[in-house]
């Protein structure tokens, strides 16, 4: 007959896999609720609605959308922001505010499998709702450069970008599709030049327009260098504010002390069109063809779109399946011993003798060692065999005779050296081998 | 505007929730752990053939079942031990057995909600692949009842049945739906004791044989006592082998440490009909209405229905949202105190003490200190409510006459009373206060 596969886009994650993620995660989320995130979760699947109300067009065509046996339209969440903006509206809206969410869960995108992109996918992101101020965009971007910190990622930058400007830099060029600008604007990296010019064209945009887009593109860098041709590319007083608020968003990551990480680009829009104004996108360095390794921005329209009072928000999530590739072609992750570390064997096959490797197994369990014993009841050489192949360091072998005289034999798997130990001495032994 | 609901029969997670579960997950992965049991998880949705194969009717009939993008029909999982059993067969077949696996993640049934039952929840669980022998089953079982034990929990117990003894039980009755006698015996605590007996009718058992079927109901209890009756009732030779194991699968459980807590139940059949022979599942008394809290089986036939070769394999699952109301009824979990422990307040407006509370806050999240600053930028007083309202412990106030000194003032939230301390003091002092 046919196996059945794995559906295309997903993955099986392993025991050496999983034992990776759970670090990584474990490293976002102590930066996390060291500054006072706390962890919701929302359901895999929501009203398909919720997901169209936003707009972004591309993630509803990627949708993973279905009829419930009940008729209902859902479909399985595409990130988690709508979800907690949903939340939010419905239980929240009177709460103290800021309110700081965190979140690690699996997404949904119906997109073509390639580097780094699956059809479910893992992110661990925070939300942080009801400031409308600078102070706000400036923790959520430090938090974002300190979770990558302390999984001991050095290489990367975060590129902060800003939808008033591109608005603005639209409304200057006279251009009506001011959305449609900044997504081209957005997929520059993603195109020739040749190409990039021509789609500019199309916009109706003259050759000293598109002189002036590709000024904006090269407004690019640290600060001291970037905002100063930034003011004066812009003119309108809007841009000037915000450029002025960028100014103090640098001021502010100082303090933090992540200032080198943080870089402006302007020419970043990020995909979803409810961004409001600060965007930015985390890149670290890769040969491995990983673009972005998380991102996010500012949302101050997105819960009233969701029908709650008008309500600041910012916050960014981190892919997850792109960032543990890159660490692990780094080398910062640790090498992970999954499984058990002892490995009880025994000599007969008589009911007393297997319930004394039970015995001994759990002496060494309730001693936080993690600890197996034989239920194959194969020969030893057989069973040292597979104790050698889980990976196990060290075996305790019950023969009969040892038994009797209250002791059991202890091999240590990787000199090959046994010795007699007296039985409730197991414990302190094992331990002093792994 | 129409706010948007969450989906029926799901729930949002709440901070509290979420650390609850924190708790019990880590309670249940330290046993699992310990026994050598190694973490997997396998995609949200599989090909729905997956779950159809294995025959279970109640399971396929509650499927989230659709068509994806691509024209694959895929469903949501129900439960993980059809993916396991899927991963095995491609990727698992030769490798050294048995295979340890397990798995903390959530499923999807679409069933009418009610106490305990939602239509997203979480399962852990285990899967022990490879091993024919009773050995396997007593592991499995001890390791459910260690994992309740290690949640705090004591009034609980395993109810042990067995698959061949129903199936016996219906042969010696000349019962051909066999299958359908055991599912009704199964549901006999669901139904009043008159159409109980009006159903056993319909199955065409006489007056004697439905007395027989009370008399195997009622083999229930301590191995001591129901055992030497179980001999008595039974008579094939398939029958007498399989009491006999259930007998050294107890004299096992011993050496275990955990019999107190297992029991056996041969009315107990388990709704999916996989399993081949040992089936239990976990009870613990509550006045919640949730019935049980866990269990499994083993299932030797699945791997083979899923294209491999006939692999023996048993396993459990502990249903997270009925195990976690009642540990909670019993006061069997720790006060979860969420987000930060400390808040940092200011006065003024200047961009320079703004900093300086960054600084300070970023003191306080390097020593570990879960902490949050003021980003509204509010009057102390309003500050002063906010951090009351988060739960906050402690409260720094940073004003400019204390910090040209290089001082700040520590406010204990609980006592009221403040004090000021050299700034460089300020993580030592906060730390004696949490």
């Amino acid at each position: 007959m046919n196996r059945i596969q794995r559906v295309k886009g997903t993955r099986d994650l392993l025991p050496e896999d999983m034992a990776k993620r759970r670090y990584v995660f474990e490293r976002i989320r102590e930066v996390f609720e060291a500054y006072g995130f706390k962890e919701i979760l929302t359901p895999t699947f929501e009203y398909t609605k919720l997901f169209e109300l936003r707009s972004g067009e591309e993630v509803v065509e990627q949708l993973y959308a279905f009829e419930d046996k009940g008729g209902r339209n859902i479909s399985l969440r595409p990130d988690l922001t709508s979800s907690v903006a949903r939340l939010f509206v419905n239980s929240f809206q009177t709460a103290p505010k800021p309110i700081r969410w965190y979140y690690i869960a699996n997404m949904f995108r119906y997109e073509e499998p390639q580097s780094g992109r699956l059809r479910e996918f893992w992110q661990a992101g925070v939300e942080l709702i009801g400031s409308p101020n600078i102070e706000a965009d400036a923790e959520v971007i430090a938090l974002l450069i300190e979770s990558y910190l302390n999984t001991g990622l050095r290489e990367f930058t975060v590129n902060i970008g800003d939808r008033v400007l591109l608005d603005e830099f639209a409304k200057m060029l006279g251009v009506k599709d001011d959305i449609g600008l900044m997504r081209l604007i957005d997929k520059k990296d993603k195109m020739s030049r040749e190409d990039f010019i021509k789609s500019l064209k199309e916009f109706g945009l003259s050759e000293t327009d598109i002189e002036k887009v590709f000024t904006l593109i090269e407004l690019k860098g640290k600060p001291d260098d970037v905002l100063p041709k930034a003011y004066e590319l812009f003119e309108s007083e809007i841009a000037v504010e915000e450029l002025k608020k960028i100014e103090e968003l640098f001021e502010l990551l100082k303090a933090y002390g992540v200032e080198d990480y943080a870089l402006i680009d302007f020419g970043i829009a990020r995909g979803f069109d409810y961004y409001t104004s600060i965007v930015f996108e985390a890149i670290a360095p890769n040969d491995l063809g990983i673009g972005s390794i998380g991102g996010g921005g500012r949302y101050d329209n997105l819960i009233e779109v969701f029908g709650g009072k008008p309500t600041p928000a910012t916050g960014f999530a981190i892919g997850i399946e792109r960032l543990i590739p890159i660490l692990e072609s780094k080398g910062l992750l640790p090498e992970f011993k999954v499984g058990s570390d002892v490995f009880v064997a025994y000599i007969g096959k008589e009911i007393e003798i297997k319930k004394k490797a039970i015995e001994v197994t759990q002496m060494l369990r309730r001693a936080k060692i993690r600890a197996e014993y034989d239920i194959q009841g194969r020969k030893l050489s057989k069973a040292l065999d597979y104790a050698n192949s889980i990976g196990a360091k060290v075996v305790i072998i019950l023969g009969k005779r040892d038994l009797a005289e209250g002791k059991v034999t202890i091999r240590d798997m990787e000199s090959g050296e046994q010795r007699t130990v007296p039985i409730e001495n197991t414990v302190e032994e094992v331990k002093k081998m792994l």
